[in-house]
């Protein structure tokens, strides 16, 4: 079977993707807390300095283990938005929009 | 202290990241291993159908642990996209460009 190396890395690729979908939604649970904690104390859903201080430990942690640290900052972009969006939807149910579906 | 419980959850956030990063680390080590033996073998970098098998995994175990599925397909193409990316330059490393910095 020419493709067999090919399996066995698909089959490492997509363990790993089910632990990356598992850490996500641990880590979303987390975003959660704090959201309805910042939405409770009326504090603002974004932090500059802290996400400033998140990209900047990331990209030193994405260069210690080989990655390029400007993907790693993409990625974690993305997580940043969606967690800033969750935020504003639950200042929001204060008021008069619906539950988030998150 | 007012923001304690903040505290405890940006450490629970910070813990997770380290563990996302530590995991991409490891999933681009295997794609490496697939780029590779792709360039070898004359295999294109890109396997649509693969792609789309991949996709509609995730999308249902996301929903399964409680994720935005359209969150994960983006999170998942940028991912993909990287790796596409380094695949093309390791196919093009047998010719004339110099070697990918990752």
């Amino acid at each position: 079977m020419a493709d067999e190396p090919l399996a066995r890395w698909r089959a490492s690729i997509d363990n790993i993707d089910a632990a990356l979908v598992a850490l996500l939604a641990e880590r979303f649970k987390v975003t959660r807390e704090v959201g309805r904690w910042k939405a409770a104390e009326g504090i603002e859903a974004v932090d500059t300095g802290r996400e400033r201080r998140q990209v900047e430990r990331l990209r030193a942690l994405a260069t210690e283990a080989g990655l390029d640290p400007d993907f790693l900052e993409r990625f974690l972009r993305i997580i940043i938005d969606e967690v800033v969006a969750h935020h504003r939807a639950l200042r929001g149910e204060d008021f008069e929009t619906p539950p988030s579906p998150l």
